[in-house]
Protein backbone atom coordinates (compact mmCIF):
# COMPACT_ATOMS: atom_id res chain seq x y z
CA UNK A 1 0.00 0.00 0.00
CA UNK A 2 2.83 2.37 0.88
CA UNK A 3 4.64 1.67 -2.64
CA UNK A 4 1.21 2.42 -4.51
CA UNK A 5 0.51 5.58 -2.69
CA UNK A 6 4.21 6.90 -3.19
CA UNK A 7 4.01 5.75 -7.09
CA UNK A 8 0.16 7.85 -7.13
CA UNK A 9 1.72 10.89 -5.04
CA UNK A 10 4.15 11.05 -7.10
CA UNK A 11 2.45 10.69 -10.39
CA UNK A 12 -0.83 12.37 -9.69
CA UNK A 13 0.10 14.65 -6.96
CA UNK A 14 -0.42 14.58 -3.18
CA UNK A 15 -3.98 16.45 -3.28
CA UNK A 16 -4.93 14.94 -6.53
CA UNK A 17 -4.71 10.99 -5.14
CA UNK A 18 -7.60 10.01 -3.23
CA UNK A 19 -8.05 7.03 -0.85
CA UNK A 20 -9.97 5.24 -3.51
CA UNK A 21 -7.27 5.78 -6.32
CA UNK A 22 -4.50 4.28 -3.64
CA UNK A 23 -6.81 1.52 -2.57
CA UNK A 24 -7.69 0.02 -6.30
CA UNK A 25 -3.82 0.39 -7.09
CA UNK A 26 -2.95 -1.39 -3.70
CA UNK A 27 -5.46 -4.04 -4.52
CA UNK A 28 -7.01 -3.33 -0.97
CA UNK A 29 -10.64 -2.83 0.51
CA UNK A 30 -11.85 0.12 2.44
CA UNK A 31 -11.37 -2.15 5.22
CA UNK A 32 -7.98 -3.55 4.24
CA UNK A 33 -7.03 0.61 4.28
CA UNK A 34 -8.83 1.71 6.97
CA UNK A 35 -7.62 -1.14 9.13
CA UNK A 36 -4.21 0.29 8.92
CA UNK A 37 -4.45 3.89 8.06
CA UNK A 38 -6.80 7.11 9.24
CA UNK A 39 -6.83 9.34 6.85
CA UNK A 40 -4.20 9.98 3.52
CA UNK A 41 -2.41 12.25 5.71
CA UNK A 42 -2.22 9.07 8.37
CA UNK A 43 -0.79 7.16 5.27
CA UNK A 44 1.89 9.96 4.31
CA UNK A 45 2.95 10.01 7.74
CA UNK A 46 3.70 6.15 7.74
CA UNK A 47 5.71 6.89 4.29
CA UNK A 48 8.00 9.65 5.24
CA UNK A 49 8.52 7.30 8.98
CA UNK A 50 9.40 4.71 6.25
CA UNK A 51 11.77 6.98 4.42
CA UNK A 52 13.44 8.27 7.75
CA UNK A 53 13.81 4.28 9.01
CA UNK A 54 15.60 3.50 5.58
CA UNK A 55 17.82 6.56 5.95
CA UNK A 56 18.70 6.00 9.52
CA UNK A 57 19.83 2.35 8.56
CA UNK A 58 22.37 3.80 6.42
CA UNK A 59 23.76 6.47 9.29
CA UNK A 60 23.36 3.76 11.60
CA UNK A 61 27.25 1.78 10.40
CA UNK A 62 28.93 4.95 11.07
CA UNK A 63 28.23 4.24 14.36
CA UNK A 64 30.31 1.12 14.43
CA UNK A 65 33.22 2.74 12.77
CA UNK A 66 36.45 2.58 14.76
CA UNK A 67 38.64 5.80 15.12
CA UNK A 68 35.97 8.16 15.25
CA UNK A 69 35.12 10.26 18.59
CA UNK A 70 31.79 11.85 18.98
CA UNK A 71 32.33 14.80 16.75
CA UNK A 72 34.11 13.40 14.31
CA UNK A 73 31.11 10.85 14.02
CA UNK A 74 28.57 13.71 14.20
CA UNK A 75 29.99 15.08 11.11
CA UNK A 76 30.54 11.81 9.38
CA UNK A 77 26.51 11.54 9.81
CA UNK A 78 25.85 14.94 8.98
CA UNK A 79 28.15 14.59 5.51
CA UNK A 80 26.57 11.12 4.96
CA UNK A 81 22.64 12.65 5.41
CA UNK A 82 23.81 15.27 3.09
CA UNK A 83 24.93 12.74 0.54
CA UNK A 84 21.68 10.62 0.99
CA UNK A 85 19.68 13.92 0.33
CA UNK A 86 21.21 14.73 -2.95
CA UNK A 87 20.88 10.90 -4.03
CA UNK A 88 17.54 11.09 -2.70
CA UNK A 89 17.28 14.40 -4.41
CA UNK A 90 13.64 14.19 -6.52
CA UNK A 91 11.94 12.21 -3.78
CA UNK A 92 12.90 15.31 -1.39
CA UNK A 93 11.59 17.42 -3.41
CA UNK A 94 8.25 15.79 -4.47
CA UNK A 95 7.80 15.24 -0.70
CA UNK A 96 8.78 19.14 0.19
CA UNK A 97 6.53 20.17 -2.66
CA UNK A 98 3.34 19.13 -0.79
CA UNK A 99 5.20 19.38 2.93
CA UNK A 100 6.12 22.97 2.53
CA UNK A 101 2.74 24.48 1.27
CA UNK A 102 1.54 27.10 3.64
CA UNK A 103 -1.99 25.19 4.04
CA UNK A 104 0.22 22.48 4.69
CA UNK A 105 2.18 23.61 7.92
CA UNK A 106 0.47 21.47 10.45
CA UNK A 107 1.15 17.92 8.38
CA UNK A 108 4.74 19.87 8.28
CA UNK A 109 4.92 19.67 11.49
CA UNK A 110 3.13 15.83 11.94
CA UNK A 111 5.76 14.95 9.50
CA UNK A 112 8.52 16.42 10.93
CA UNK A 113 7.75 14.92 14.34
CA UNK A 114 8.10 11.16 13.21
CA UNK A 115 10.96 11.48 11.46
CA UNK A 116 12.61 12.93 14.44
CA UNK A 117 11.23 9.92 16.50
CA UNK A 118 13.37 7.97 14.40
CA UNK A 119 16.09 9.75 14.43
CA UNK A 120 16.16 10.32 18.47
CA UNK A 121 18.02 7.33 19.25
CA UNK A 122 21.17 8.16 16.87
CA UNK A 123 21.46 11.18 18.10
CA UNK A 124 21.08 10.20 21.77
CA UNK A 125 23.60 7.80 21.21
CA UNK A 126 26.36 9.85 19.54
CA UNK A 127 25.82 12.80 22.27
CA UNK A 128 26.34 10.56 25.19
CA UNK A 129 29.32 9.27 23.58
CA UNK A 130 29.84 13.11 22.93
CA UNK A 131 29.39 13.95 26.81
CA UNK A 132 31.31 10.75 28.15
CA UNK A 133 34.48 11.94 26.08
CA UNK A 134 34.27 15.25 27.76
CA UNK A 135 34.07 16.68 24.33
CA UNK A 136 30.05 17.84 24.98
CA UNK A 137 29.90 20.19 28.19
CA UNK A 138 25.65 19.58 28.17
CA UNK A 139 23.80 17.36 31.15
CA UNK A 140 21.00 15.08 29.80
CA UNK A 141 21.86 13.90 26.51
CA UNK A 142 18.41 12.77 25.84
CA UNK A 143 17.07 16.37 26.92
CA UNK A 144 20.24 17.68 24.22
CA UNK A 145 19.20 15.85 21.62
CA UNK A 146 15.71 16.44 21.73
CA UNK A 147 16.46 20.16 21.86
CA UNK A 148 18.70 19.34 18.68
CA UNK A 149 16.17 17.59 16.25
CA UNK A 150 13.17 20.06 17.24
CA UNK A 151 15.42 22.76 16.71
CA UNK A 152 15.63 21.64 12.71
CA UNK A 153 11.73 23.19 12.58
CA UNK A 154 13.29 26.35 12.93
CA UNK A 155 14.78 26.26 9.29
CA UNK A 156 11.15 25.71 7.85
CA UNK A 157 10.86 30.02 6.39
CA UNK A 158 14.12 29.26 4.64
CA UNK A 159 13.19 26.17 3.56
CA UNK A 160 9.69 27.59 2.29
CA UNK A 161 11.41 30.59 1.02
CA UNK A 162 14.18 28.79 -1.04
CA UNK A 163 11.27 26.05 -2.33
CA UNK A 164 9.16 29.05 -3.51
CA UNK A 165 11.94 30.30 -4.89
CA UNK A 166 12.32 27.69 -7.47
CA UNK A 167 11.96 28.26 -11.13
CA UNK A 168 12.05 31.96 -10.24
CA UNK A 169 14.94 34.37 -10.94
CA UNK A 170 15.35 34.31 -7.71
CA UNK A 171 16.17 30.87 -7.19
CA UNK A 172 19.84 30.63 -6.53
CA UNK A 173 19.91 33.79 -4.44
CA UNK A 174 17.36 31.74 -2.02
CA UNK A 175 18.99 28.72 -2.60
CA UNK A 176 22.39 29.99 -1.00
CA UNK A 177 20.38 31.69 1.28
CA UNK A 178 19.17 28.33 2.62
CA UNK A 179 22.63 27.27 2.66
CA UNK A 180 23.83 30.36 4.78
CA UNK A 181 20.67 29.35 7.07
CA UNK A 182 22.17 25.97 7.56
CA UNK A 183 25.61 27.31 8.35
CA UNK A 184 23.65 29.57 11.05
CA UNK A 185 21.25 26.03 12.23
CA UNK A 186 25.09 24.67 12.66
CA UNK A 187 26.31 27.21 14.62
CA UNK A 188 23.54 27.08 16.81
CA UNK A 189 24.12 23.46 17.71
CA UNK A 190 27.69 23.96 18.32
CA UNK A 191 26.95 26.47 20.67
CA UNK A 192 24.75 24.09 22.63
CA UNK A 193 26.85 21.15 22.48
CA UNK A 194 29.65 23.57 24.18
CA UNK A 195 31.91 23.06 21.07
CA UNK A 196 33.67 26.04 19.22
CA UNK A 197 32.13 27.95 16.64
CA UNK A 198 32.01 25.84 13.21
CA UNK A 199 33.07 22.29 14.31
CA UNK A 200 29.88 20.83 12.81
CA UNK A 201 29.31 20.87 9.36
CA UNK A 202 25.49 21.32 8.79
CA UNK A 203 25.92 22.79 4.76
CA UNK A 204 28.22 23.14 1.96
CA UNK A 205 27.76 25.71 -0.36
CA UNK A 206 25.33 24.80 -3.54
CA UNK A 207 24.23 22.52 -1.03
CA UNK A 208 20.55 23.61 -1.04
CA UNK A 209 20.35 24.23 -4.74
CA UNK A 210 21.56 20.19 -5.74
CA UNK A 211 18.60 18.60 -3.41
CA UNK A 212 15.94 21.56 -4.64
CA UNK A 213 17.25 22.37 -7.85
CA UNK A 214 15.90 18.81 -9.49
CA UNK A 215 12.37 17.61 -11.23
CA UNK A 216 10.25 16.22 -8.67
CA UNK A 217 9.73 12.11 -8.76
CA UNK A 218 11.12 8.63 -8.05
CA UNK A 219 14.79 8.39 -8.91
CA UNK A 220 16.90 10.60 -10.55
CA UNK B 1 -17.26 36.26 18.51
CA UNK B 2 -13.81 35.48 20.37
CA UNK B 3 -15.28 36.58 23.73
CA UNK B 4 -18.61 34.09 22.55
CA UNK B 5 -15.62 31.47 22.05
CA UNK B 6 -14.01 31.98 24.63
CA UNK B 7 -16.30 31.55 27.39
CA UNK B 8 -18.01 28.46 25.75
CA UNK B 9 -14.72 26.66 25.10
CA UNK B 10 -13.97 27.04 29.07
CA UNK B 11 -18.06 26.09 30.35
CA UNK B 12 -18.53 23.73 27.73
CA UNK B 13 -15.05 22.58 26.70
CA UNK B 14 -13.26 23.33 23.39
CA UNK B 15 -14.65 19.67 21.88
CA UNK B 16 -17.93 19.65 23.06
CA UNK B 17 -18.60 23.15 22.01
CA UNK B 18 -19.67 23.18 18.06
CA UNK B 19 -19.43 26.45 15.39
CA UNK B 20 -23.20 26.31 16.21
CA UNK B 21 -23.15 27.46 19.34
CA UNK B 22 -20.26 29.56 19.32
CA UNK B 23 -22.85 32.00 16.27
CA UNK B 24 -25.84 31.82 18.63
CA UNK B 25 -23.95 33.13 21.66
CA UNK B 26 -22.74 35.68 20.16
CA UNK B 27 -25.63 36.42 18.10
CA UNK B 28 -24.10 36.02 14.80
CA UNK B 29 -25.24 34.73 11.33
CA UNK B 30 -23.05 31.50 9.53
CA UNK B 31 -22.24 34.05 7.05
CA UNK B 32 -21.06 36.41 9.65
CA UNK B 33 -18.77 33.59 11.01
CA UNK B 34 -17.67 32.11 7.91
CA UNK B 35 -16.29 35.77 6.62
CA UNK B 36 -14.24 35.78 9.35
CA UNK B 37 -13.00 32.30 10.20
CA UNK B 38 -12.34 28.90 7.96
CA UNK B 39 -13.03 26.49 11.25
CA UNK B 40 -13.56 26.03 14.82
CA UNK B 41 -9.50 25.42 15.11
CA UNK B 42 -9.68 29.15 13.03
CA UNK B 43 -11.25 30.89 15.99
CA UNK B 44 -8.76 29.13 18.34
CA UNK B 45 -5.75 30.37 16.75
CA UNK B 46 -7.50 34.26 16.24
CA UNK B 47 -8.14 33.61 20.47
CA UNK B 48 -4.26 32.34 21.22
CA UNK B 49 -3.30 35.14 18.64
CA UNK B 50 -5.22 37.84 21.11
CA UNK B 51 -3.85 36.40 24.13
CA UNK B 52 -0.37 36.91 22.76
CA UNK B 53 -1.15 40.18 21.69
CA UNK B 54 -2.52 41.24 24.93
CA UNK B 55 0.96 39.46 26.79
CA UNK B 56 3.25 41.48 24.64
CA UNK B 57 1.28 44.77 25.33
CA UNK B 58 2.20 43.99 29.09
CA UNK B 59 6.35 43.19 28.24
CA UNK B 60 6.74 46.18 25.63
CA UNK B 61 6.68 48.41 28.43
CA UNK B 62 10.09 46.68 29.49
CA UNK B 63 11.96 47.59 26.76
CA UNK B 64 11.50 51.27 27.28
CA UNK B 65 12.83 51.11 31.10
CA UNK B 66 15.72 53.55 31.65
CA UNK B 67 19.44 51.43 32.09
CA UNK B 68 18.96 48.15 31.73
CA UNK B 69 21.02 46.15 28.85
CA UNK B 70 19.78 43.50 26.85
CA UNK B 71 20.45 40.72 29.63
CA UNK B 72 18.42 42.52 32.04
CA UNK B 73 15.92 43.16 29.80
CA UNK B 74 15.49 39.98 27.92
CA UNK B 75 15.54 38.37 32.31
CA UNK B 76 12.96 41.25 32.88
CA UNK B 77 11.19 40.28 29.95
CA UNK B 78 11.44 36.30 31.25
CA UNK B 79 10.04 37.21 34.79
CA UNK B 80 7.26 39.43 33.65
CA UNK B 81 6.60 36.78 31.28
CA UNK B 82 6.76 34.09 34.11
CA UNK B 83 4.22 36.62 36.14
CA UNK B 84 1.66 36.61 33.93
CA UNK B 85 1.79 33.27 33.51
CA UNK B 86 0.77 32.68 37.03
CA UNK B 87 -1.78 35.21 36.97
CA UNK B 88 -3.80 33.61 34.22
CA UNK B 89 -2.87 30.12 35.26
CA UNK B 90 -6.60 28.96 34.74
CA UNK B 91 -6.90 30.41 31.60
CA UNK B 92 -3.57 28.77 30.64
CA UNK B 93 -4.54 25.40 32.31
CA UNK B 94 -7.50 25.50 30.09
CA UNK B 95 -6.24 26.16 26.83
CA UNK B 96 -3.08 23.82 27.21
CA UNK B 97 -6.14 20.95 28.35
CA UNK B 98 -7.10 21.23 24.88
CA UNK B 99 -4.02 21.53 22.69
CA UNK B 100 -1.81 19.24 24.24
CA UNK B 101 -4.17 16.35 23.90
CA UNK B 102 -1.81 13.74 21.66
CA UNK B 103 -4.77 14.28 18.81
CA UNK B 104 -4.40 18.04 18.85
CA UNK B 105 -0.45 18.32 18.50
CA UNK B 106 -0.88 19.80 14.50
CA UNK B 107 -2.71 22.33 16.62
CA UNK B 108 -0.28 22.90 18.89
CA UNK B 109 1.91 23.66 16.37
CA UNK B 110 0.01 25.55 14.58
CA UNK B 111 -0.98 27.54 17.26
CA UNK B 112 2.72 27.76 18.32
CA UNK B 113 3.34 29.18 15.37
CA UNK B 114 0.45 31.87 15.96
CA UNK B 115 2.45 32.82 19.37
CA UNK B 116 5.91 33.00 17.78
CA UNK B 117 4.62 35.91 14.75
CA UNK B 118 3.41 37.84 17.41
CA UNK B 119 6.43 37.47 20.04
CA UNK B 120 9.45 37.36 16.82
CA UNK B 121 9.80 41.38 16.77
CA UNK B 122 10.27 41.59 20.60
CA UNK B 123 13.16 39.04 20.55
CA UNK B 124 14.42 40.85 17.39
CA UNK B 125 14.44 43.68 19.24
CA UNK B 126 16.19 42.44 22.48
CA UNK B 127 18.56 40.53 20.55
CA UNK B 128 19.76 43.48 18.19
CA UNK B 129 20.40 45.31 21.20
CA UNK B 130 22.55 42.91 22.93
CA UNK B 131 24.59 42.27 19.53
CA UNK B 132 25.00 46.09 19.29
CA UNK B 133 26.46 46.14 22.70
CA UNK B 134 28.60 43.40 21.76
CA UNK B 135 27.28 41.52 24.35
CA UNK B 136 25.54 38.71 22.88
CA UNK B 137 27.88 36.57 20.03
CA UNK B 138 25.94 36.42 17.60
CA UNK B 139 25.36 36.68 13.73
CA UNK B 140 21.98 37.65 12.25
CA UNK B 141 19.45 38.74 15.01
CA UNK B 142 16.39 37.74 12.76
CA UNK B 143 17.77 34.28 12.54
CA UNK B 144 18.75 34.12 16.54
CA UNK B 145 15.08 35.08 17.06
CA UNK B 146 13.73 32.51 14.75
CA UNK B 147 16.19 29.86 16.03
CA UNK B 148 14.93 30.73 19.93
CA UNK B 149 11.55 31.05 19.37
CA UNK B 150 11.24 27.87 17.42
CA UNK B 151 13.22 26.11 20.44
CA UNK B 152 10.10 26.42 22.72
CA UNK B 153 8.40 23.35 20.94
CA UNK B 154 11.12 21.15 22.17
CA UNK B 155 9.53 21.72 25.71
CA UNK B 156 6.23 19.99 24.45
CA UNK B 157 6.97 16.48 25.83
CA UNK B 158 7.88 17.56 29.21
CA UNK B 159 4.71 20.47 29.49
CA UNK B 160 2.35 17.04 27.62
CA UNK B 161 4.01 14.65 30.63
CA UNK B 162 3.17 17.42 33.12
CA UNK B 163 -0.03 18.13 32.25
CA UNK B 164 -0.60 14.06 32.29
CA UNK B 165 0.02 13.40 35.63
CA UNK B 166 -2.31 16.07 36.93
CA UNK B 167 -4.45 14.49 39.66
CA UNK B 168 -2.32 11.66 39.97
CA UNK B 169 0.79 10.86 42.56
CA UNK B 170 3.31 12.02 40.36
CA UNK B 171 1.88 15.65 39.95
CA UNK B 172 4.61 17.05 41.68
CA UNK B 173 7.35 15.27 40.19
CA UNK B 174 6.35 15.98 36.50
CA UNK B 175 5.91 19.64 37.63
CA UNK B 176 9.43 19.51 38.99
CA UNK B 177 10.76 17.34 35.98
CA UNK B 178 9.27 20.63 33.88
CA UNK B 179 11.11 23.33 36.11
CA UNK B 180 14.32 21.42 35.11
CA UNK B 181 13.56 21.07 31.53
CA UNK B 182 12.64 24.84 31.52
CA UNK B 183 16.63 25.41 33.36
CA UNK B 184 17.81 23.50 30.64
CA UNK B 185 15.97 24.90 28.07
CA UNK B 186 17.70 28.22 29.29
CA UNK B 187 21.19 27.04 29.25
CA UNK B 188 20.91 26.08 25.16
CA UNK B 189 19.70 30.09 24.73
CA UNK B 190 22.52 31.57 26.84
CA UNK B 191 24.99 29.06 24.56
CA UNK B 192 23.08 30.15 21.24
CA UNK B 193 23.49 33.75 22.21
CA UNK B 194 27.18 33.34 23.72
CA UNK B 195 26.49 33.96 26.95
CA UNK B 196 28.05 32.21 30.22
CA UNK B 197 25.71 29.05 31.56
CA UNK B 198 22.71 30.40 33.90
CA UNK B 199 22.48 34.03 32.76
CA UNK B 200 19.01 33.80 31.59
CA UNK B 201 16.45 32.36 33.95
CA UNK B 202 13.57 30.38 32.51
CA UNK B 203 12.04 28.62 35.21
CA UNK B 204 11.89 28.17 38.91
CA UNK B 205 11.29 26.01 41.17
CA UNK B 206 7.53 25.59 41.93
CA UNK B 207 7.30 27.67 38.77
CA UNK B 208 5.36 24.68 36.74
CA UNK B 209 3.23 23.81 39.45
CA UNK B 210 1.74 27.12 40.25
CA UNK B 211 0.77 27.78 36.58
CA UNK B 212 -0.52 23.78 35.98
CA UNK B 213 -1.97 22.92 39.32
CA UNK B 214 -5.29 25.01 39.25
CA UNK B 215 -8.42 23.80 38.18
CA UNK B 216 -8.69 25.09 34.40
CA UNK B 217 -11.22 28.36 34.21
CA UNK B 218 -11.54 32.08 33.29
CA UNK B 219 -9.68 33.48 36.42
CA UNK B 220 -8.45 32.80 39.75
Amino acid sequence: MLDSAQDLFFSKGYEATTVADIMEQAGVSKGGFYHHFTSKDDLLEALVERMAARALARLQPILEEKGLDAVACMNAVLSRSRQLKAEDAPVIRATFDIVFRPENVALYHRLNRAVNRVMMPLFVDIITRGKMEGRFRIDDPTTTAEIIVQLGASTYNAVARAIEAIGTPQADEAAAALDERLRQHGLAIDRILGLPDGTLVYSEPGFAKAVLNVPAGRKR
